[in-house]
């Protein structure tokens, strides 16, 4: 934790002040849907049966500050990790060989696995996939040079149901709008300028993408109107946050969307004879729509795969025509797995799958050390850090699968790998943990405000539509028709807390305010 | 109640159809602000000490079915109505003769004649003033006339705190995005075209008049910013109403605004030598601003004053140079009395106040009956009415104060005259019911859907601004710098409820279905 990077900010509130802002603050953000339903712990089901009532989503009270040359550092490598991710997503042979390694220890990976063979053996009916991605990073400085400067490092990236650009955009309004009534003290007046504040886009041009996939899977075959579903969890709390986009999508292209629970899929949707997908609203049963996208905010984490209805389920619409936000080789590309075959110190792979030096090497200066938990020379080496009670103190230890959640932290790691059979370390990656400078802010959520010291955790989103290649019976290969940086979101969340995701319970959607370090 | 004017509509929905709705409902408003804060039965305070929840506000689930005749009807007046409510503000003499006969039976009027005075004494020192009027509107077919066609009468005129203009933007937005989404039945669709849902325009239209006013108003002469006041109660729980029209000043307009609660007056505002009015908010002590204008949505009601103190506050804001929306005179042109003496049969006035034959006569085709309670001809033709319990059934009686509430309905009108000294009666008028057709609709409120018969009242918003000539001392003739038509609000409530307003806890808002009938 580095503590002498920024400017004192933001400044002490009288009474007076806070009650001003935090005023601005309920009012603005449910005048402009910057909201969530209520924990059953603030609101017991019991009390709104229909779920009607919403409150603000946790929000800071102050766009956090952070180093503009990392800001744009961490958006200008965007569309070079889209490229690289929707390589590897198009390498089936590569894919094989990493996801291989997980199956014995990951039944979820080896499940998903298991509906990408069966559909591959069938044959796939659709070339065109959209990635949606979220590349979370956080601010590090080396703490054993003492000059250095702060660069971004990858915390993770995202390539399924990647959150929060719905709230994002609005937060980003939120802090402009608490600037421009003078809510936030003379004394920020001179940090929190209008060039500071940049504007989260991450709202239209989520929507813009899934409007170009929609386009681009062409007309309808079937003679149906054509739609996008949202695969939803239900209940689903974060509902506004992907509201948001549906109805830019809605209003700014003209596009049909239904929101598809994931226990439905069956229950509403069926493949004709050429495998497009059709939608029957259970609302309207005499009217069907082919689906042209289907975009995951649901079927990521192990725990929506109940029984083996679920898998069916899932291989049901990996064998569709529809195009997937992501298809499961996509997901697959999002293992931790990947990643740290990627961030392995001398890893040959970020080469061969980004042939562009400058895209390589700017990728390359986002990663943290990465280790893999298996047999291998690096391997061996993390299994010695990581039971190490010292050495320990500098990691983290994460799985391998998407979704959040489980990591273990530094002094707990030992502990952990002691209570765990050894074969299941390799299910597991060993990250150095990034140490990002120290800054304050206040959280204001479930109608408390609490402050102290915060971590931030960027996100940048990237967008990208490509068309796969098949050499061999396999994927290889592929044309990339779209591929865009798609705005940012900035998520902060109280030094006690090691985890970043908002809604887990911790933390809080955030925008960035840029100083020049 | 004419049952027959309208077609079938909206048709019975399967429990899926409402389900589909009704999510949609509750998602779509909390994302733009279609909402209010909860009661206390709903949340109880203690539950949510911080104020942070929100639900959606009473809406109607379809738009209700409307003749666009009348509704043609009530816009085409609104010029005509804010030409004749701004020539009666500017007649002190006239509103003299008819506010004195109110003195010794209404403490609230008399208190704000006395505060009138004081003001005249000293003299005024801002000729301009704001009305943001809404006239309220019943549809009517005469019982007694096989073919009659419907026409809207006025319920009643308000010039102070006409409430609902910003939600009504929203709802009718609600409800085009319900029927692009065919939420709507298919049976619906002949009814529920594009043409027949007009924009309710009232957050642009009221913004823009405060912001012409605002520009009025004229540089600060204290070298000080400027800003608009929203005078307010506190708690307000319809503050998301308020809110839309105050984003919109300060997005569409950049005009700066504050929310100064009723009884924080004194603490936060002074007038300088030349009576400009000064606010400096209590977070920025430092940093005052002079008022250019004040708009009430608080105040209007006898129950605010509740000490010296509160009409100490009222003679405060009078006295000083911001422009009031409205000013007091203003306020007292919207009594009943004054509705009275202008639908009084074979009245004088209105042609007095509207030389304009056309206008006037626009104007007179809206009114309905009214009668006072005094001893005059009409009045005792009104007392032997309201008396007899057969003839009563066809009137409403209502206080001649503004604020809504406390009118006393068709058979219960006898009993309540026995039990009041009839030195009171003339405090109240009495109006011949209005019959509307019937009509079917769902409300959604609190979390419960409620479907049955509803009737719909029409506020058709005026925005005026005008200069007060002085003749004599006194205020007469004025020039109007401003006069247009500012939006529509259409409140549905059930038909056992007999009360209109939907922040008193009944009803909704609602936006219209025009039919051509």
């Amino acid at each position: 934790m580095a503590n002498d990077l920024y400017p004192a900010y933001p400044p002490d509130l009288t009474a007076e002040q806070e009650a001003y802002l935090l005023t601005n603050v309920k009012d603005w953000s449910i005048a402009h849907g910057l909201a969530v339903r209520p924990t059953p712990a603030y609101v017991p089901t019991k009390q709104d049966p229909s779920g009607a009532l919403a409150t603000t989503a946790p929000v800071t009270l102050f766009p956090s500050l952070f180093p503009r040359v990392c800001f744009e550092q961490a958006k200008g490598v965007a569309t070079a990790y889209n490229e690289l991710y929707s390589a590897i997503a198009s390498d089936e042979g590569w894919l094989k060989g990493t996801v291989e390694e997980l199956l014995e220890i990951d039944d979820f990976i080896a499940q998903l696995w298991k509906v990408h063979l069966k559909v591959k053996e069938e044959g796939d009916v659709q070339d065109l996939s959209l990635g949606l991605f979220r590349s979370d990073y956080m601010v590090h400085i080396d703490p054993t040079d003492s000059s250095a400067k702060p660069s971004v490092k990858q915390v993770e990236f995202n390539t399924i149901a990647s959150s929060f650009g719905g709230l994002s955009t609005q937060v980003s309004a939120l802090h402009k709008h608490l600037r421009s009534i003078d809510a936030y003290h003379d004394s920020t007046a001179s940090t929190s300028t209008d060039d500071a504040l940049p504007d989260a886009t991450s709202v239209p041009k989520l929507a813009e993408a899934m409007a170009l996939a929609h386009r681009a899977y062409g007309p309808s075959s079937s003679a149906l109107p054509t739609c996008v579903i949202f695969l939803v969890q239900d209940p689903e709390r974060n509902v506004f946050d992907q509201r948001h986009v549906e109805y830019a999508l809605n209003t700014n292209h003209g596009v049909r969307t239904f929101r598809l629970p994931f226990q439905r899929i069956l229950d509403d949707t069926a493949l004709d004879p050429d495998r497009k997908l059709l939608y029957t609203p259970p609302h309207s049963p005499s009217k069907s729509y082919e689906v042209t996208l289907l975009y995951f905010r649901a079927g990521y984490s192990p725990d929506e795969y109940k029984s083996d209805r679920d898998w069916h389920a899932r291989l049901h619409l990996e064998r569709s025509a529809a195009i997937k936000c992501p298809s499961i080789l996509t997901q697959l590309a999002g293992t931790k797995k990947v990643q740290q075959v990627l961030a392995t110190p001398q890893s040959p792979h970020l080469k061969h799958f980004l042939p562009n030096e400058n895209q390589a090497a700017a990728v390359l200066r986002t990663f943290a050390p990465i280790y893999p938990m298996d047999k291998s020379p690096a391997g061996l080496e993390a299994r010695r850090l990581a039971q190490n009670p010292s050495a320990a103190t500098r990691f983290v230890l994460k799985p391998q699968r998407e979704g959040g959640g489980n990591n273990i932290y530094r002094s707990s790691i030992p502990q952990f790998l002691k209570s765990t059979p050894e074969s299941h370390w390799p299910a597991h990656i060993l990250m150095e943990m990034i140490e990002p400078p120290a800054q304050k802010n206040s959280i204001f959520r479930n109608g408390e405000v609490a402050t102290g010291g915060v971590i931030c955790e960027l996100g940048v989103y990237g967008a990208c539509l490509w068309r796969s290649g098949v050499v061999n019976g396999e994927r290889r290969g592929r044309e990339v028709v779209e591929n865009f940086e798609a705005g940012y979101l900035l998520r902060t969340k109280g030094m006690g807390s090691e985890e970043g995701g908002v809604a887990a319970g911790f933390g809080s959607v955030d925008s960035v305010c840029l100083v020049d370090v």
